[in-house]
């Protein structure tokens, strides 16, 4: 199902030191699955993290920004606690309490404050969080822990997805091998800003406060701020990069040249990775579809337009049929709000077939021609505005008749 | 298919005294259907119409702006083409061209000029008009004119629908009966600013300049633009409403009080009623949901929020599996854009089950009681906000593994 995703191989991902991680099946929905995952961080170890903008953000979101607040870049925050099955959203105070109870077991497991423990729901909205299962499953997580668990981890954050999501790079900094492993999952519920996704990147580099957070805020920008799948926002989207200081270099101050950009582009590329790996396996996705719209005057314009390609269900749905029934382009284009858009500057391109010119038919276009690239697994959608400098990029994937089947039966 | 929706009995549509209505079978796309309709308007009809916003906006619609530019309040107009099975949209200059010819050709017909034709199509985007075949079904269709064909005419512009779609309305207007009939197409492409729909209202009532067009615009924004099937507005969409002064009664002023909001009354009615007739036939729908938002601080708002619950694929999935995973409807309201909303006030209810009180789920509630609300075909979504006293009402329709057939096999 998942289009040109392979599940990780657990060689392929590198142990970050500083890090631990332990799972366990705690039952907090159905029986037999992973679904409690531990991370803990030494000591010293940086957190930074970008979350849902959904009003209705989830209790642990809520508990997540406030222990952030308190103590991520200072330096304090020392495990991470992740459950699927149940979002503990929609459930007010009783919610909050119930997360604090999670934190507060998993903080005496490990000797720790409670305020050093950040804490992830995803599944259900609206119903209470079994808090009491979870803390019975702690003590098996964290007994679990180990370096090396970064593959278990991956599979014990998946809801509907179908393939675990891992990705693991190194790099040379100030002559030292650092390494950047991240998992993330999420297959519905997506959309920027963010989905309903969760994302975890630890690296070993040492970086000076402040640029942790700049760093978070840039990757999610350029990654999982750039994917829809059904322009659903959750109320738990979290995505949380981590830096355990332990590869031995002199700290990083700045991201836009020497040590700092290497470390940023390994960043932004497993965060890139991790996106995309959501959106290829995307509930019921048989495509992956990358929209390209440039020469816009500003990038703000640009992303109108590309998200209005990427939600619209007619031309999901066209993708899902291999149809090339492209002018359902045109009219997202059209409907995407720029009111002044001139639609005869318009070109559009799939994959290399310049279907439009001028806001019209291109007269050498051949069906076969669309055709022939709407039968690809990966396809780009590339519009011309014709109206200025701007450009950008965002990934989506097309809607099945799966996609409706999988919704339709999530809780049952 | 439909919801709760039959087809009109032709003995249900009264006639308008100065409309004669004509069907032809052009064989625009597919052979022995009816796909064409002429409307032949006596002299001294008003017409006034609001089209889409979309920029992308088809040939059909630039021409219909400007000949109602030049003649519609003046009371110029003398007929309406109407194809389906070619939206004639994306097509540049060549489409103008073909759309003019049509024009040219009915209105040698009729022995009219040019600009006094109002052309209308629908189908497919970005294919070229195939404007000889739908001239030589002029023949038929003019012959075929006559005052009682409302329902033919319904039929004649029908696409994806699966019901024709016409309603009737009488009131008494200075001592006279006056009648309002009108006529709809839609199912897909629909949101409001207007939906793939095409909309034609004809009234014999006497309206003073000026106060059709703000009579349309009443009538689009109390009804077509209340509705949304999957989000996406259509490069073709034309509600057109016609006056033709025959009743009698002494010309209407205005529309706030008297004769005036007798008048407003009944042709809002027979827009909703139309409207409504395409969510209940919207592509694949099994559910009819009404969204009403209170409580807001300004239309807008409530618009939002109403909009993000009905354009959800998550929460219309949901509603297509009768399931009360109502969790989705508060993170649809938290992502509605309303920045500073406080979660902790909102309620929600389904039909009469209060479901969210205060933020999070009601203690009282049961889901047995929400399931048994998601069973029915006609289910009311009710969001107060608490905060102001704005509200607005938007209708829509749930998200079926067959929408997404029907729109996988539209072309084939």
């Amino acid at each position: 199902m998942p289009v040109n995703l392979l599940p990780p191989l657990p060689t392929a991902l590198f142990a970050v030191p500083g890090v631990r991680l332990g799972t366990a099946m705690a039952g907090v929905r159905k029986p037999n699955q992973r679904d409690v995952l531990v991370m803990e961080l030494a000591p010293g170890t940086q957190v930074a993290g970008v979350f849902t903008t959904n009003r209705f953000c989830a209790a642990p979101v809520q508990l997540c920004r406030r222990h952030l607040d308190l103590l991520g870049v200072a330096g304090g925050i020392r495990a991470l606690i992740v459950n699927t099955g149940n979002a503990n959203a929609g459930t007010g105070d009783d919610g909050l309490a119930r997360a604090l109870s999670v934190c507060r077991s998993l903080a005496r497991h490990l000797a720790v404050e409670v305020q050093q423990v950040l804490p992830f729901s995803t599944g259900v909205i609206m119903e209470s969080l079994p808090h009491e299962r979870i803390e019975a499953g702690l003590p098996a997580a964290v007994s679990d822990l180990a370096p090396a668990h970064w593959a278990e981890a991956a599979e014990a954050i998946m809801t509907t997805d179908t393939v675990p999501k891992a990705v693991s790079r190194q790099v040379q900094l100030g002559g030292r091998t650092v390494t950047v492993t991240g998992i993330s999952k999420g297959a519905g519920m997506i959309r920027p800003n963010m989905a309903t996704m969760l994302g975890f990147i630890a690296t070993d580099a040492a970086v000076a406060p402040g640029v942790l957070q700049a760093l978070v805020k840039d990757a999610a920008d350029l990654s999982f701020n750039r994917i829809t799948i059904d322009g659903d926002t959750s109320t738990n989207d979290s995505f949380v990069l981590i830096a355990t200081a332990q590869a031995g270099h002199a700290p990083i101050h700045g991201l836009n040249e020497g040590d700092g950009a290497v470390l940023r582009e390994a960043v932004v590329a497993v965060a890139q990775t991790l996106a995309q790996a959501i959106v290829r396996d995307g509930e019921g996705a048989t495509k992956f579809i990358t929209v390209q719209v440039d020469g816009g005057r500003h990038e703000d314009e640009c992303r109108q337009v590309a998200y209005a390609i990427a939600h619209s269900p007619l031309i999901k749905t066209a993708f899902f049929a291999s149809d090339p029934n492209l002018g359902r382009i045109l009219a997202a284009i059209g409907y995407a709000g720029l009111s002044d858009l001139e639609a005869s500057q318009v070109d559009l391109w799939l994959d290399d077939v310049h279907v439009v010119t001028n806001g019209a038919r291109n007269p050498s276009y051949l069906e076969e021609d669309g055709a022939r690239v709407m039968r690809q697994s990966d396809i780009t959608v590339g519009v011309r505005l014709n109206r200025g400098t701007a450009r950008t990029t965002v990934w989506t994937c097309d809607l099945s008749t799966d996609y409706v089947k999988i919704n339709a039966d999530y809780r049952s």
